[in-house]
């Protein structure tokens, strides 16, 4: 069965997810950082493209103590699996994607990996080599599901989500909308890639609706 | 006095104003465009960017017949002044902007713009030679101010509205979200251009929500 899928993504109000220097930045606020760590406790594995596990290198775990544990006693293990796919070249044992916290990491490797990355990263994390130079997100989704995946939660970047919107796979997405305008015509946004022609944009439903401080979270699902 | 001056946006969930073919397309609804339009017969002037102008062609005129009786009732013409700035060598007399309807029409031409064309357009609208290839705008607000311009509304397109967020002119940000998403890293934004760097980001206040059927109309003000 295929997982409930979401996408969650802070963003300004011009639907930016950073800057046009593309730097990871502060984007919502502490209450809304609370409302993301309960939506990865409540997810089997957390993804993230290739570009944003290298460049802002993400830590994806649960930061509360008290999420933590209630995991551990459903017998889920602390922190959802650390996911992302592309080319592996640019991962680092000794990063926060590949080593911080107790979070079982799965990696699906494009084709074009470098094969003594793979050996490099093997004992850390469970590696699929995929055909392609990126990973079909339906296959992604295959293996995710055949690992016991049944909530998965994608975090990004715009490329990332845009490819999982188009091939169909999302069914809610969350946004935090912060009290700015990062502006830039290559920041980049919520939704980025090839686009959607007119007529064949993706059609939500507004679900819900919560105020978080200067934070405004919009839930919508995928129609 | 400087006039008020505040930006109207539909927008896609994702920031987009039109789809990567960017051509016009109709984002928000019926309930939506009532509003635009109340907007517009309480403005003195309404600016478009000159791609805007060009490529959308829009009218810009107040659509109901009560609300321009209502200018009218009060002295004011039936429809506010329609703007645009930029090389003009693109507007054609028999354009909806140039020739729809009873509004007057000031013209802020770049001094790049063809000397021909500003023969052929003079005696539709009144025009403003300005130095530089893109004209200022603080000085364009300044001519707009000594017109008579009290309440000035920007609708676009992405460019425009940046550069006059940057130069710090607009009071408040109103934007109609639409339940979609377009995608795409070349589809325009609601603020476009060079962006502002991380940490001079334009900081707003939410000052204002409503649902129009399936739209979220928010609306800001500029810090």
């Amino acid at each position: 069965m295929k997982p409930f899928i979401f996408i969650n993504c802070a963003m300004s109000l011009d639907g930016k997810i950073s800057t046009v220097e593309r730097r990871q930045v502060r984007i919502s606020n502490d209450a809304d950082m609370e409302r993301v760590d309960e939506l990865r406790a409540g997810a089997d594995a957390v993804l993230v493209g290739m570009n944003t596990a290298v460049g802002d290198d993400p830590k994806l775990t649960v930061k509360s103590e008290k999420l933590r544990k209630e995991r551990v006693k459903k017998g889920l293990p602390e922190n959802p699996t650390r996911v992302t796919m592309g080319s592996i070249d640019g991962l680092n044992l000794d990063s926060d994607f590949m080593g911080h916290g107790n979070a079982k990491i799965v990696l699906f490797a494009s084709e074009d990996s470098d094969h003594a990355k793979i050996e490099e990263l093997k004992n850390r994390a469970e590696i699929f080599l995929m055909p392609g130079k990126r990973p079909d997100p339906e296959k992604v989704v295959n293996v995710l599901a055949s690992l016991g995946v049944k909530r998965l939660m994608i975090e990004g970047g715009g490329r990332t989500n845009f490819e999982f919107l188009k091939a169909g796979l999302v069914d809610e997405v969350y946004v935090a909308v912060a009290p700015r305008i990062f502006g830039g015509e290559s920041a980049p946004t919520l939704a980025d890639g090839d686009g959607f022609s007119a007529g064949k944009e993706i059609e939500l439903e507004l679900i819900g609706e919560e105020r978080l401080g200067d934070v405004l979270v919009l839930k919508y699902r995928v129609k």
